[in-house]
């Protein structure tokens, strides 16, 4: 059952054990990495590009631990076995520091109503730059608060917007907009490189929509520049936006959909 | 004896049981905000002062709790008297969300050698700057890297240099610095409010010297305009800075001594 068991540097325990002492300096600090990875019908999918991050990750913050991608793929196929898993959301968290302390959890599959797809999610504007962009850590205060102000204005996603003005990426999903036919997302430097984002951007190409990285400028999406937006992360794949702070992009969403259905499809190919 | 136990929302718990799960959202997130008090003599230094700056951080956050003041000073007493302690430094950490988790916690004081009184200690610059810099929260992975950097060049302290080139406050203490026996220290909205640096600059005032609140240029510490520099912090009152990167601060540091004398002094007084 999902959820009964977790792993610790490699040895199962009960997910009860799952705890971190409140006095390790690399818990009050967020000196830690962390990885979520979609397992459809016991299939981790992606999880050697969601490993590589991981050490990309640690090596962008100088987090030093002894754990091989090798080890960490037996250790999730050793609870996915355990559990018996199908269909999870599983969290890779690893904290730094002397004692490097490596966690795989698994929780029920993250999913969203069709209602979402169907309809488009709401959208806020938030001001305010991730420390290392490229690096998924614990340093996730401003995702926090972006998305707890987002939420209590009834929206779904809050999108970080730096000081020149871009809107650069989601609290947790990249960003796209299409313009005269052109999908726009920023660039690599800029923000978390998603395992998504990489097959959306594949989807596009398949679709025969050219890509442009180049962030979007927040005054040309309300001067009505962008005519259809979506945000991507491994549990969204491809979700629509019906409007950002005050302007509706309400639509039939086809682009988004069709790069949704594709982003989908290749993780049950992947899982055959 | 310290350590011995700790305080979970007003509980006594054993020390071993101050853990909070890998799976807590504002544990994954630092949606935390925490202070560092020294106990001399059984009595918590500046209290109230603590007190009041959590309360500040947790406002700056949105992080909403139950905890009074009055509550969280009874249950520090409460420790202080469960473990019978003496010289101690605790630790108030507060995780927000659904069920907020406030620990208190006590560890052996944290002091230094005589000797870096008497020499100095090193710092290196490191570029970057804190998200919301009143705040004291557990979103610290730039202090962090910027600590463990300076470590590991032999230092004792990193200062953080922000966008504009200013050097605006150690990874855990404040910068002060001496030009034309004016004393120089960052503006109050670009810094953490250190219970520690008001103490600092009431001994400044005892001893005539004027406080300028204007951040230091890290070109004009270089072009030798300053000839003394400290840090503060609860654990170090005021430490002198023998050198900075590649460049020597070496000297008899006596109005740095003099103030710290005079702050550990009020620390005595406060617990009569």
């Amino acid at each position: 059952m999902i959820g009964m068991h977790a792993v610790l540097n490699g040895a199962l325990i009960s997910a009860a054990e799952a705890t971190v002492p409140v006095t390790d300096r690399a818990v009050q600090y967020g000196f830690s990495t962390y990885e979520s990875i979609r397992v459809v019908g016991g299939h981790p999918v992606h999880l050697s590009d969601h490993l590589l991050r991981l050490q990309k990750s640690c090596e962008g913050i100088g987090l030093v631990h002894p754990f091989s991608s090798a080890q960490i793929e037996r250790w999730v196929g050793a609870l996915i076995a355990a559990d018996a898993i199908s269909d999870a959301t599983i969290r890779i968290q690893l904290y730094g520091g002397d004692h490097p302390m490596l966690f795989i959890l698994a929780s029920a599959m993250l999913t969203y109503p069709e209602q979402y797809y169907r309809d488009g999610v709401g959208a806020t504007t938030y001001r305010g730059e991730r420390l290392i962009p490229s690096c998924k850590t614990g340093n996730l205060l401003l995702n926090y608060m972006a998305l707890a102000d987002a939420n209590r204005r009834g929206n779904f996603e809050a999108l970080l917007v730096d000081r020149h003005g871009h809107i650069l990426e989601g609290t947790r999903s990249n960003f796209f907009a299409f313009r005269d036919g052109v999908l726009y997302t920023a660039r690599d430097g800029e923000v978390l490189l998603g395992i998504t984002r990489e097959q959306v951007i594949r989807a596009a190409a398949k679709l025969s929509i050219p890509v442009v990285y180049e962030a979007v400028q927040v005054e040309d999406l309300f001067a009505g520049l962008y005519d259809e937006l979506f945000i991507s992360a491994t549990s969204m794949a491809a979700m629509p936006l019906s409007r950002v702070d005050g302007m509706s992009f309400l639509g039939s969403y086809r682009r988004t959909l069709a790069i949704k259905d594709l982003v989908r499809s290749w993780e049950m190919g992947e899982g055959q």
